[in-house]
Parts: C-alpha cells; structure tokens; sequence
C-alpha cells in the first residue's frame, strides 16, 4: 500500500565543494522517490512540501565552499539536494501551524517534494496570508530580497529626504526595491549594473535618476564624481571590491554605507583589497553590514508597506524566471555572470 | 618705541610636501622677531599667544602632504610654521574672551609666541578653567586626545559591561585612554604596541588584561585567537592595513569598530588593501569614522567625568615630553616609527 503512494522526485544535487567560479556541473539532476503520506509517528514538526518556486540568490555562493571557521550560513551536504528560500503548498502537515493546501514561504530544497522533520526548518516557514499578488513576488519583493532591501535601506541607511544615494547591482533582487524606495523618500539615486539593458530597466521602469554600466566605465571613481559632484549620502553595498574604493573617495561627510553584499568577490579564492577605508575617518563614515534573518520579526510591518505599494503600481518588481529543475544550475550560475535581469527564481511547479 | 618691545621668535618651519616617510630635515628652526604689543586698530579677534606645551599627533602626517580633493584639515604651508594643538598663555588680547593672564589649549603655532588674529582661528581656543592637574593634560587626557578616546570609545564603541575590547596603538596618547576606560567599563580589554616596555606599561599602569608586542607576533589572526577565543565585540581603531584585517576575522557578531586612525598607513604612498570587510556582513559588524572636532561642545561633559577620576587616581596618563622647540621635529617623526612612549609632547616654556 504505502509504495501506491509514492511518487518520483526530482531533485538539483550538490555534487562536492567548489573552488573559484561555479558551474552547472558542480550540481546534478537525480530522480528519487518520496512518499506524499506521512510517516507513521512523525513528530509535530513533520511537514511534507510541493516546491512551486525556487530562490537563486547570491549568498548560496558561499555555502558551496566549506570554512575554516563556522560563518553565518551552513555549507552544502556534497550529495544532497541544494535548498534555499522558495514558496511551496504543503501537501501534508503535524505541525500546528500548517494544514493541508497552505502555502508557505522560506527555506526548502531544490526538488519537487520536500519533506521537513526538525523544528529548526519548521520555523524558517513563514505562512503566506496575502495572495493578491504573485506568487512568485514570496522570492523576491515580499520575501527575503525584498524585506533585505528594506531593512538595508530604511533601517541602516537612515535615509532623509534630498539625500543622494547610490546603489551597485542595482537591477538585481534586492538593488531594483532600494532605488524604488529612494525615490518614495524623495532622494536622488543613481544605479550601476552590467548591461545596457539593466541600465535602461533603472532608469526607465524603476525611475532612477541616472544609471551607468560600470562595465564601459574606464574610471569608476570619475563616473561617480560625475553622478555625485557633491557626493553620496547613501551607498547600498552589493559588490564590494574596485566600486566600494571608488565610492569611499565620493562619499559626503557623515554618509552610511548598508554592506548587503559583496558579489564581485565571491568567487574570488583571495578577496581584493579595499585601500580607501582611512575615509571612514576623514569623512565620518558609518558603514554597517547586516542580515536580513536578524530582522524577520518585522516581516509583517513590511508587507504593510509593500504591498499597497505594490496594489497602487507605485512599486514595480522584475523577475527572471527559469522553467523547471532541469534549469535551476544555470540560473543559479548566472546570478555570478550578471546573466539575469532582475530578481532571479526557478519555477518548478505552478500551484 | 616699537622695536624695543620686539622679542626673537623661535620658529619650527614646515619646509615642503612629503612624500613616503617624513624626516627632521622636512622642518627647519628659524628665528624671526614679534611684537608682545598687540597692533594698533587690530581686531577683536587678535590675540597674542605665548605657547607652553606643543601637541604631537599622527594626523598632523596628513597636513604634511598636499591633497587631490579638499580633506579633513587643510595642508601646512610651506615656509610657514608647523601648527597644532598647544596650551599657551594670553599675553595680550581684544577678544571679549580672553584677557592677559588666562591660560588656554586649542589650535596654536610651534613657535614662542603666535600671533592670532582672525574669529576661525579664535574659535579654537579654548579657556582653561580647571587647574588642578598638570597643565600639559590639555595636550593630552584633558584635551583633544581625551575627548577623541571618550567619543570614540563610549559614543561609537557603546561599550557594555562585559564586552571584550581590542585597542590598537595601546600605549598611545588615546589608546592608553580607552583602555582604562574599558576597565572602568567593566570590560575585558586587550592592547597592541610596539615594544617590550609599552607592553608592561599596558599591563602593569594601566590596568589591561592582556597586553602583546604586534611586532613580535607572526600571525596577528592566530594572537588574537589567543586572546579572544570568544572574538572581540569592540576594536578600536588606530592603525589599520593587516591588524585590520586581523581583527575583522575576529570579531563576534554585532561587534563595533570606532575608526580613530590609521596610524601603519600615513606613510605609504598607495594604502595597504584589507581584505577581509566581507565579515561585516557575515557578522553585522558596525564601524564608523570619528572625528574629535565634531565634538568640542561635549568637553565640559568629559571634563565632569575625567576629572574625578584624575584626581581619585583612577585613571593615570603617561606623557613623553621633548624639550625646547629643538626637539620638536624629532618628537614629531618619532611618532611614526613609535618612538614615543605615550602622549607625545613638546615644553616650550614653562608659564
């Protein structure tokens, strides 16, 4: 009876550690099998999930590399499925927070069907209440990247009204909200990104004021004088290396830089050096790095903000969307290339 | 009539830019005469200086050198005379706020005598009301080393009870500060220097935990580890390059880097490049630059506090004093190769 119930389940597996730039063939598809019942005397934390969409996002780049010491994020298990943020319905649960045909957002793995047995994964669920946007939006704009954005920028970089604020990797995930919220607190933004057409998105579809595609900029620091000829209050940190000297030098008196991210050194074995920090003191710099899993309490006061922004068209998001597992390596791939336009995720089933 | 109230002026001169390391040889003694009258129809900010005790601070390096883009003091000029911080006696003034006699510390020329005559310069005197304690305090533990360790390290570092704390430059005319102030704190604090005999008197006068010779240590991450098994939740800065680096790798989570200085990075042309800044996102590290002058209006608080504390023997300062006007380029070069065995100084007279 109970292999009636079983179905084949497809999964994205961690092949082994990586060293420098990852590939696809770091990761491999595998067929597996997985019962939709429950086990017999599973515990209150057994929850069987139906994975919808998957969350490539850069900060998996760090747990394909083991560490010297324990850092913020666990590794992956080499011949274990990838996880990662996503939204899934639960299929069956005995948790008391979740029923049958919920839907969830939060830490899951790259397969089809996903099942969570220890209260430590339970409570990296968080039930989805609001339904009148996309789905999807739960991996990007309502989900991890979008309440990043707003902790980074509200709460980090104190924005006040007329401030000049500058964002790297500005089309990404997180980048294209930070401008949209610069703009609805009545700053100036500029963003920069690598392609012509993220610096079009920018200006066209978020409203920066000006964008720039640092890849043809010979000078980073003459092109940031240019955008900023009285300097930058506010400079949301998502690259790290050649631009955060370059925007150190450019920084106005008592400005905050968020450090969200570092993508440019990721997949660096020895991180560049960063050699204008004495800024930090001649300009009276606050710089400030953060994670968003320290701030999930104000998930909700979030989507308070959010989503009439989002109803009213006052907020815009884009996403990248991959079609199935068979693509989820390439677009996690991508994301280290610059290769997606906007908030990168994987579909794998819809609802 | 004139003439006979000119005296001669001992004058240490700033001769030109410096490139790399700066030598004796970059200063030049002169002897000019001046006036103890004050001129005739001078204004009201003109007052006449008779200088006592001359500061040595590192970021005079700064001033010695000429600067692509307006920076947080302005160039000495060539010819003229070094200027700093100093404590001096009025002899003569037309500003309602000082008369003959008072003694005063704030912004001054290294010479006998200096002439002051304009309202931003008067701005930077400042009376000295409280006598009780040594009067080259106010180069000092009264003055604006005092008051950069009080902002830097209760204002930025929010030390609480309990914290472990790492101070750079230990021994130093701020670092031996905030090391007591760390104990007075309740804290467990560790101090760098450069010598045998600054590590003692880190130890055994001012009341550190633990104390080591940076010059002595093969592997800064690995002495740290020794120190901090736990990781360090306050650093304060004032040498950066590879103890930066070190440390960053060090610190706990939500750890706090007040940026005073970086003292092992003013003599090079190119700053060393540090590395390891991705920790502050992995541990939400805040570090923030400060700069004393935007403080001046908390020295009367300061003095409230460190008064006291002076004079039940709860805190204790140790000075290097240089003598005559003679060894003032020499005292100020030493700083850079460490030299100096606390708060450097300069007598040039005595009341």
């Amino acid at each position: 009876m109970a292999e009636q119930q079983e179905v084949s389940n497809k999964q994205v597996i961690f092949k082994n550690y990586v060293v420098g730039f990852p590939k696809e063939s770091d990761m491999e598809l595998k067929v597996s099998k997985i019962s939709l019942k429950l086990p017999q005397n599973s515990n209150e934390n057994t929850i069987l999930l139906k994975n919808l969409y998957l969350s490539c996002d850069p900060y998996m780049r760090s747990r394909m590399t083991t560490h010297d010491r324990p850092t913020y994020v666990e590794s992956f298990v080499p011949g274990s499925p990838i996880s990662g943020y996503g939204v899934s319905k639960v299929v069956e649960s005995r948790h008391p927070k979740f029923k049958t045909g919920d839907l969830v957002w939060g830490f899951t793995g790259w397969e089809e069907y996903t099942l969570i047995t220890s209260a430590q994964q339970a409570q990296l669920l968080f039930k989805i209440e609001h339904t009148n946007a996309p789905l999807s939006y739960y991996t990007g704009i309502l989900g991890m990247p979008g309440l990043t954005a707003y902790i980074g920028f509200y709460e980090i970089g104190a924005p006040k009204k007329g401030d000049r604020v500058f964002v790297s990797a500005a089309s990404g995930a997180v980048g294209q909200l930070v401008g949209q919220f610069a703009k609805l607190s009545g700053c100036y933004v500029v963003g920069s990104a690598g392609s012509k057409e993220k610096v079009e998105l920018l200006k066209n579809k978020f409203g920066f004021d000006e964008a720039f595609n640092y890849k043809e900029e010979q000078d980073l620091d003459a092109s940031l004088r240019r955008y900023f000829p009285e300097g930058i209050d506010i400079y949301f940190e998502n690259v790290g290396g050649k631009m955060l000297d370059a925007v150190l030098v450019n920084m106005r008196l008592h400005g905050r830089i968020p450090v969200c991210g570092m993508i440019s050194q990721y997949n660096l074995e020895n991180p560049e050096g960063v050699h204008n920090l004495f800024c930090l003191v001649t300009k009276r710099l606050r710089m400030e790095g953060f994670l968003v899993g320290d701030s999930y309490h104000l998930h909700g006061k979030y989507l308070e903000m959010i989503l009439p922004h989002i109803k009213e068209g006052k907020v815009s998001y884009v996403e990248d969307v991959a079609h199935g597992l068979e693509s989820a390596p390439s677009a996690l791939i991508g994301l280290f290339s610059g290769k997606n336009v906007g908030k990168q995720l994987v579909v794998v089933a819809r609802e």
